[in-house]
């Protein structure tokens, strides 16, 4: 049967990304210093290059090399040699592989201690080839109070759900951190973590804590900045939060880019 | 050339709806009460009635519909003659015509009246055939205070931006109202508007007439409620607040059905 | 502490929903005809009906429920069960529990047999008091090919993913059907099932079948009707298919809304 | 009244974007070259860097900045001296200004001549500063046939819509291009356009043409950036199309990243 992908392709231009996207997959999500796994639902985008001869790539590879991996767990490290096999399995120089999944916390409420689950959104991106990129994506919620608010208040001060997401690329050699304690280093920026279940003493304790401690949005992603570049084996970051305005229709929003050296 | 939609339908069922839905459209939206008319970008769903025995509609012909009506000002009345109109082309004995556009007020700050434009969303839908129903939907953002929060607290009280949503059903004869009067009626019942544009003195305004007036997701409905009870020449209302939460990363809501008799 | 909530409230208007909303919790769902069990994610929605007479609900009791129940499986029985705990649990005359997730199937290529997950929405709706409900909600997509363009055109025709959802309310005592058996009935109404992995050989296979079986938007709900009404406990469904036409930039729809008797 | 924003930060992070987002306001977009001005609605991303000593941006000057310009028309060049506007008015060392809008042509049916309007979606970035950067977005859905399929099968080829985006870089001096030459060039890339408005005799036109004229996600890419290069003031683009495959739940989708010298 005849093979088109397979032929010869004349514009001259090669394709800097080709493959699937909004894939659907079961996923084993794993911890690698914890060991913690948790099955959950991942969206994958996995793509190659393809040089400039080439007409097409074969795009069921991806999703059968998917399918063959199975329910073995999957952790950053993990995830860098399944891009390093598609790479093989697809014969390109260069692979882009990206997942990303929901990712639950036991939080419990700061007085009352009951607990329940809490969401947060985890990615991996693996880039192999000359320019090797290893990058942790982490999206969590936070509460964020504003300073000014309060301060030309005579009671009260606005605040808001803040969402906050870092892209961290990892040396080659380094293993992902636990996610609790970087989920953790986010909530902490802002002004108070949120969680899924209060009673009525917890409330008050939430409401209190993010009062004495307000923060802007630039004030989030810098004492987010200040905790990421303490952590070991990274070499660059973005930090962004966006804060869903609670005197507003629109969002607020402040990013630091940083990388090593 | 073949026509295959007109032919015949074996099956038995008739369809309740087809047409076509996603359509964006230019549209020049009017209010009928103070004839302001304003350049917007709508979603159209259009559909009609399939009696058992026929096989298809005749999908282009919504199309060719909206492009015929041209730049002509919609109102809810124009709306609903529209969709009369419809429903004569099309040959069916009930249309299902939808239209949601994106309207902006000048809103003045409180304190300092500095104004910019704020964004709301307004649909209308008629449904011609044996049960008319001529249906407009606002939906708008407010700031809502938390009264629990505010009571057990020493200080501050968690707030948060809340969607507020409505459907009004109105008799046949009955006009749109202006959507000026309606988007303040939804504003009022929640702690307090939001604004496009605030300076400090004004964020201290809305910051303590917020921590003032304090509402729960149910407050919000029942405030609503009662005003719209009041309107003339309606027939029925579902009314929806849905609160995104600033303590938790789920949201809340709640939700009036009312109707007349 | 002070309890605001159980104050009275003075409006006169009774809240025929209050609750949480796009709350996210890991779920492991259940076929109650085969006893397959999947680990998968869920977003909830939960509500009480909340008399006239009181001022507000107690929204954290949900999420404690939710977590108590921990990692029980859930069918549509189940569910139905879990909306009675919670409408005594809220101390509510009725409930409103909705519930959907990400299903998948180990799907075969027609051909060479190679298989890989393919995703479906499943959601599970239970609204308990004086008119109980109890609803499927099942979500899939497949392959439309028109019957107009084949029958016009010398070669080719056009064809699109058609995403196809029915919502069916069972008799309180029917158990849930196979996922799979459900799933594959809609996906017979269209021109060809869809696939997570072909081959050459399947790619020739799913084309020609296609091909050979045109279906409009209003046939595929003509003929998931036509099946969805021999299967036992069935009280009334609504199916409906939305085509995402690759002539045009909108969606074509159809719907049925059927009922027994 | 005091004025924290403008404080003292001390983290020593300099902040590389800080600002508004999803802000949507009335826009009169206008195409440089044929003059021609639309009245639509746009999303506007507005941001500034801030440096490290500084604590906060005055996120209001943003809208008012936006309300002041009123009505005046929107082109690429325009919109980068709105954003030089917007770096001095926030006393910043680069602005980074994005909009998005929907932009429509009057398309006619190729054989019928029947016209009716077509959605694109257009935007503008301008990021000022030592690294300035002036970019047009363009995003606009064609009619992709597979050629693998048409190639095995005796009959028939999958079909599907395919969202094709680019981004291009101008040199600092470039004028916009005209919108409908730019959107056929992209549409041209494909099988074939797509239409608002198609009789009978159309569809078949339309159905032939693109089995005429098969081509992979890859081959779009390239045919797009085979006319793209030659356009004039043009220093770099990327350009993506994602296809939405008929035969599958996920998309396929492929990306050529090209820079002048």
């Amino acid at each position: 049967m005849i093979d088109i992908q397979s032929g010869r392709a004349t514009s001259g231009f090669a394709i800097e990304s080709v493959g699937v996207t909004g894939l659907r997959y079961p996923l084993v999500a794993r911890d690698d210093v914890t060991g913690e796994e948790q099955a959950t639902l991942a969206t994958w985008r996995m793509a190659v290059a393809l040089p400039a001869d080439k007409r097409g790539t074969h795009m069921s590879r991806f999703v059968a090399a998917l399918e063959a991996r199975g329910r073995r767990p999957l952790g950053l490290t993990e995830h860098w040699h399944f891009a390093e096999h598609l790479t093989q399995l697809l014969g390109a120089e260069r692979a882009d592989i990206e997942t990303e999944f929901t990712w639950f916390r036991l939080v419990k409420a700061p007085v009352t201690g009951q607990a329940a689950q809490l969401e947060s959104k985890i990615g991996y991106r693996a880039v192999t080839g000359a320019s090797p990129q290893k990058t942790l994506r982490v999206q969590v919620a936070a509460k964020a109070l504003c300073p000014c608010s309060k301060a030309v208040s005579d009671r009260g001060a606005h605040n808001q759900r803040s969402d906050i997401e870092v892209q961290i690329d990892y040396e080659p050699a380094a293993t992902q951190p636990a996610m609790s304690s970087l989920l953790a280093l986010l909530e902490q920026s802002a002004s108070s973590p949120i969680y899924p279940l209060l009673k009525r003493d917890d409330e008050k304790y939430v409401t209190e804590a993010a009062y004495d401690n307000p923060v802007f949005v630039e004030d989030i992603v810098r004492n987010a900045a200040t905790q990421l570049v303490q952590l070991p084996g990274i070499s660059a970051f973005q930090i962004q939060a966006i804060n869903r305005e609670s005197i507003h229709a629109h969002d607020c929003y402040a990013r630091i880019v940083w990388s090593r050296g």
